[in-house]
């Protein structure tokens, strides 16, 4: 199998999205010139060129492509090549208008943007897989190869009568019958049982709430249903190349793709990392990104877009100040990528994006957003022999699964309030904070190489999860497991006594008699800590101990948090500063420690492979002690001493040698 | 004519919705043992069973129901028994998607909720009529049987071509000609013209503001849609069972349906109640729906839903705190209800209303929550032989009107802050809050009986109204009444002068200059108290008494509040305490006397049949100082001295006898 | 060519709309008397009568209209007469529904409310030019008659299908081909490229951002669709009646049509206006909108809507206070109009602006509003001989162009709190406060009569544009300009840096790094000034004087407003009183003189003719000192003195002479 070890070959690759269809050829020779300069090893071609290669159906032109793919070969930059699938020509709208998505309430979207197809249409998927060979075919052996990118960004959803009917085949495989259909939508609930398949529609627009289980096997299912476009894609380029190693690219904490499901697919995994650069916890959000797709990954993994400035899709749009652009780069090398890129490498004189920044900004090569990207790319050339290929390790292992969270956002909640992702990043945030290395996990992985399991929130969680989890404890493992988790099975079923009754057993809860969820912009008071979001009307067996207890309100003196042995129970959300300190004392004592000990405020510190990261995430100039030993900081070329100073956005990557 | 008598037969009902559809049959010989248990006396079955009784089209499934009914017989709790007519089966919407109803801007409500029925449709309306008489004829002898309930809380719109057409039959019935039509809707203004009947549509989508009298004729028709197709179930279980009573649940203050015309039409009047239990002025709002339930009645009513804990359609949903449910549900019965009945006995696992509280919650009958129900269970059956079938007694009346609230809903008017409910609500509060036994009444009702006649807002008022206002008065009665009253005849026409002349001549107002809304979050100052959402600019005609005048701004000088003889009018809504104190003094000029004199801050009074009960919605303890006599209280068996000692929600039911 | 001096004939025009056809003719009696008590001589008729004169396809019913006519004829007021083209009658829709828009989402907007027609639809074009040949024909020689009156706000917009076809058509006249239309939309970013023009479509829903070039070009489509609906009709009557002037009523700062071209097509420019009352800037925006109107018009406008009170499509509409309509209307003269109208003359009784107010309102003739009326009218009388047709001129011109707007209103721009109309409100504001008499012009307009040019922002800015401004400067006139003004060519291109070059030259920039737009609620400090909205990373090429820079922040020392000669570039928007010092340094040094030096707080001067407008917008009492000379107040007949004080809302309308 082939693997992103292919295309870097003992370096990061550098670079970026590459639209050259969008300027005259005379552009294309300053682009490689500049590319050169800024040490762009990579870009990524074709994304939104199917209109450029196919302008009718059926047409194919090629040329433009093949000048381009030698132009960039003999300049030594390599090709992420990608199907132009995403973006189907406007003929495919006017000439098979079932193509375009339809929305809940029937309405259909209509190109001009992008993305405007319907999944389950076989006619779209008829076309693009005609292209898709073609291009394989035609490509398959260019010596600039280096990656197959399928798609970009899979993300359309369509309720339309064809994607009705691929529905149902999609339940008829996984239920069977409509009995057994019936059965695990609850549909006795409400009249709502079907008597045939053919009655079974996508959950559209409705009167008030829609069936929960419905609605959750239609995410499940548009999952699929774009797997399919993905892997069937996958099959025709790998047939003619297989020895090209083929992603797509996700969207960071996506919930339209299960990313576990989709990363098995892959034989690299990519993703798209846009934090705000006013979010002061940014830097923790790129790092959260980075070990979720390294853990999915297995391994090294692909940064396909980042932005070298402001994005334009918020409200406001800000640049990068200077230097953060680099240190999330460099932070993404340290937590395991061996590719930095970024959407796009010229930024657009026209269309959706032209207030999307690129590594060549309107302002052009002597702008400020141009000049870090050369400093980028040459340190990434200094480390990249180092770095490219190594791994890294963590006691830690956040659990996430697609399924929990497309359970958990549906209507009819007890709290709109409780937001999947926030809670991820809550908890990722206090274990970042302490400086404790951290992976991603399945519920179902094996965990038996973590000490300590965290949970921020699993409300689904299926069987073998659960024995999952509490094989892990008596096995000796350390869980924390935060609110609401449990509480419902594989098919959005409570559980009786409204949480797992092992689980209770296990965290030694006898009865789960209220959720009491908090109003906004309230919290409320525990035993050392406050709680936020969330509380819970507990009734212990007495088998746990009281870490810290609810104090005034209606649940006055029952336990917030438990304990019993090894496995914590957390109901509500505790502050950042209380969640740290509680993450903190728990993993010390399953024996977790810290990269390194006694940082300055805003350093973190990354080991991958032999290579210390110091990463400064704040604005005053600080000094870190370093461990034992000699180092020597790659970046500079220079020994390091006992200490580095850090200023703004600094970075050191240290190397153990002789000092 | 049947009864809620012939029900409750001396005993007050308490009970659930009991789907056990939702079961297997082995957990119902557990429901008949708790519900023992927890003293339940009825439940109500069938609500969403059609699919489950008709699974295809024409069948007919009544095994399961027939060992149910018996079931219950056997176990001595009596059955209130609906048509399933609320959530056609999904086979519907496929073979006839006709009947499924079409929004404003015509897109498709789909099957998969709930509701989903077009009122108009004649295919909804057969199959429903053929279930109904299937199900009337297996049952009506049956002895659990009970009460009928027909559908569940009618609220489907539609603006689909049948119902256009259903419409223009309403129409033709109510205004005769188009030349009639077109002089009711003022359709002279922006050329809305209609020539023929086939022109006229529902309210549809439109660019800009559309007719208000279309508007208001249309929820007119949507209401009578709705009766139509109950008085046609109901027509058909009656003629079976002519010796059941027959009711349908209405949701509490619900513009959707008039609600005095809908109790004309009951033999039970039957209401689903869920007060937020975080409102301060939650009891208050629970207070308001029993007497104005009670008021539609015309005597003992039937709480037919209400949530033992938390409901799971707010944004976020807390449980009842201990004692709250008890608290309400005696409210309830104070103020009429002879029925104590929750949505539903058993919390769901499955579908849209699995976090939504039961009787029976997710934590089984160790439950808080279980416990609560079955002290309620108890105390009912020890108070049910003295208090079922009594009624109550108010010098005050609250007038209420569905034509006023719709026309007030509208676009356009001068200010999108007044909101009627609100309205209604903050006077009824005032008389709440002074221990003011208060009805509620129509605007043409016999006012005769009444001391004082409250009118919170009657933007719509009908001549017959005017008339009976006036007749009121002159024949020695008091009458309060809130600003913008008057304003609109029958047809949403603004009467000459912007107010009924003769109401002006009533309340000593020669001219209404102009409306003067307040903007959100002003107030505008007036002698002795403060205003608030509006303020008029009037121009006394020198008859009658400036109780308050306007204070600085636009108006200062003039006239806030007029009393000419005992008509007054506020022109704007005085703060809490002030509306408090104003109708203090009316009322107490008046004759009217609280309930019970010098209570606690938090304690309510109310005294049904001969019981006084005492409520106390706050958590602190206090004491009550009883009347002369000597008093029982019936919840404790024991003579109760010369005062009553309540703690947190505490209740006392209290019989006048030997001490 | 006719003009408004053909209608006004040195008068001022007062009245309004007025719509008999609401009322029974007994009411016209009434009307009449009271428009002469009001001094009305002018009102306009028929705006939304199609359904009365055309009853059903093809039938004409004009016998109350010619009484009508003869009636007002009668009275001395004369008739700007509408073509009723605006709302189609029911029948249209119900037997054309084609003729119906559609939403972008597909959906019908119905009729039933107003302006429900589809500019494109050649049934409603074929209906309207029919109505318009018969009623032309019919009135063109009506001694009654003075102004032709086309439609009503035009502002309907359609995505249908023959919205379409007809697009098409404009294109291909725009662009030619199908390789000119790509280039121009830069289609092939995100492979939009359009291989027959079949295959082009109004901007539809989408899934995402939506190409801007071609949102661009449907609005400038839909403002000329439009457009094109007017001149139909335009022909049609001048051809029947060449003598009388032709006009359609705009609404103000309105982004539907392009007020500079449209002006073009009419003898006379008429405009609604709608401050709201409880706006603190309430009177510099009638201001603006005066002086935008007048600058469309080229000298005397007609202010064809304005409310006598409050209108009733805000959230909370209050009525003016007394005197603020006299202060308004009066304030409209000064700055040009000769014409002061109202909608409308009496108030509805029914319909969907019932609640909006009138001259005649809901209180009658004895009411406030009407007082004030009559005051206005009886003023307006007086002063009319001296100031109809008189001209008035301006110093600075500030810059506003359409294209600009549309282009800089899109998805995905930097910041989405940036707002154009607010942001030429703001600097418009800054002028009005210095006292500084402004004029309005097109970016490519002979700028050589103005000292001082203003470009508060012009984001998309023609090569034309371009060569005009610096040809400008050239010629010794000066230039301010704010922040991110020449990004962009005619098609939304971004112009390489970022800002057109020759305008970079012009200020002195060498490079635009980045622009930074602030988040809301936050500001900016700068030397001597705070800066919101937005900040520009500018690299100065040491031509240009920085006059202020930033201090702190990102781009602390960089400049923030830059002056090079003449030319100024203002990088952010100061706060209100920093722009007001700012263009008070600049129009000074560039000889522009206040119309009254001196004025106290809250008083506006404005000259028109030989006259001097005193116009307060304040509460306390003040007193004006007056330039040497004597002065007459036209208002109250008497000499002025000195010095003229002025009350609340207080006007004086001095002419100099004899003391």
């Amino acid at each position: 199998m082939p693997s992103l070890h292919d295309a870097t070959r003992g370096r990061l690759l550098f670079g970026g999205d590459y639209n050259p269809e969008q300027w005259p050829e005379e552009v294309w020779a300053d682009d490689v010139r500049l590319m050169k300069e800024a040490g762009v090893n990579s870009v990524t071609v074709g994304v939104f060129s199917w209109a450029r290669i196919e302008p009718r159906p059926g047409a194919r032109e090629f040329g433009w492509l093949d000048r381009l793919m030698d132009l960039l070969h003999a300049h030594g930059v390599g090709v992420v090549l990608a199907t132009p699938t995403s973006s189907p020509p406007p003929w495919m709208g006017a000439l098979h208008p079932e193509t375009l998505p339809r929305a809940e309430d029937g309405t259909v979207v209509s190109y001009g943007s992008r993305q405007h197809f319907c999944p389950s249409s076989p006619v779209y998927r008829r076309y693009a897989a005609a292209l898709t060979e073609d291009l394989a075919a035609r490509y398959a052996d260019h010596p600039a190869l280096t990656v197959w990118h399928i798609n970009n960004e899979y993300c359309t959803h369509c309720w339309c009568d064809e994607t009705a009917a691929h529905f149902r085949r999609w339940l008829t495989a996984r239920h069977t019958t409509t009995d057994a259909l019936n059965e695990a939508w609850g549909t006795a609930f409400w009249s709502q049982r079907y008597d045939t398949w053919s009655q079974v529609l996508p959950p559209r627009k409705a009167q008030y709430m829609r069936n929960p289980a419905q609605v959750l096997d239609f995410k499940r299912f548009t999952s699929d249903a774009l797997l399919e476009c993905f892997t069937a894609e996958r099959d025709i380029v790998a047939r003619h190349s297989p020895h090209i190693p083929v992603t797509t690219n996700f969207m960071p904490m996506w919930a339209g793709q299960d990313g576990w499901a989709w990363a098995e697919q892959e034989d690299v995994v990519s993703v798209d990392v846009y934090p705000d650069s006013r979010d002061p916890q940014g830097g923790q959000y790129n790092a959260m990104l980075a070990d979720m797709t390294r853990s999915q990954a297995g391994g090294p993994w692909m940064l396909m877009e980042q932005a070298a400035g402001g994005v334009n899709w918020r409200p406001v749009n800000q640049p990068k100040p200077a230097g953060l652009n680099r240190l999330w780069s460099l932070q993404s090398v340290a937590r395991g990528a061996d590719a930095v890129c970024y959407f796009q490498w010229r930024q657009s004189r026209q269309g959706a994006e032209k207030f999307h920044s690129a590594m060549l900004p309107h302002a052009g090569e002597g702008g400020r957003t141009f000049g870090e990207v050369k400093r980028i790319g040459a340190e990434l050339a200094r480390i990249g022999g180092k770095v490219a290929g190594t791994h890294s390790t963590a006691d830690v292992a956040v659990l996430h699964d697609w399924d929990a969270w497309w359970a958990s956002a549906q209507e009819g909640r007890p709290s709109t309030l409780v937001d999947y992702p926030d809670l991820v990043r809550a908890w990722h945030r206090a274990l970042w904070e302490n400086g404790t290395a951290t992976d991603f996990a399945r519920p179902e992985s094996g965990l038996d190489g973590y000490r300590v399991v965290v949970v921020p929130q699993l409300y689904l969680l299926r069987d073998a999860a659960v024995d999952n989890l509490i094989a892990y404890v008596r096995g000796g493992g350390t869980l924390v497991c935060g609110f609401f988790t449990g509480v419902a099975d594989e098919d959005d079923r409570v559980r009786p006594g409204g949480m797992d009754s092992r689980l209770r057993e296990l965290f030694g809860i006898r009865r789960v008699h209220e959720w009491w969820p908090l109003d906004a912009g309230t919290t409320v008071e525990c035993e050392g800590l406050r709680g936020t979001l969330w509380s819970e009307e507990l009734e212990p067996d007495g088998s746990a101990e009281t870490v810290s207890a609810y104090r005034g309100g209606e649940l006055d003196g029952l336990p917030a948090v438990l304990r019993k042995g090894s496995a914590w129970y957390v109901s509500t959300l505790p502050e950042p500063e209380a969640l740290r300190g509680l993450l903190g004392r728990v993993t010390r004592e399953a024996g977790v420690r810290p990269v390194l000990e006694g940082l300055p405020e805003g350093v973190e510190a990354v080991r991958r492979g032999g290579l210390l990261f110091l990463l400064h995430h704040g604005s005053s100039t600080v000094t870190v002690e370093l461990p034992e030993g000699g180092w020597r900081d790659l970046l500079t070329g220079t020994a390091a001493g006992g200490r580095v100073e850090l200023g703004r956005f600094g970075v050191a990557v240290l190397e153990d040698g002789p000092a």
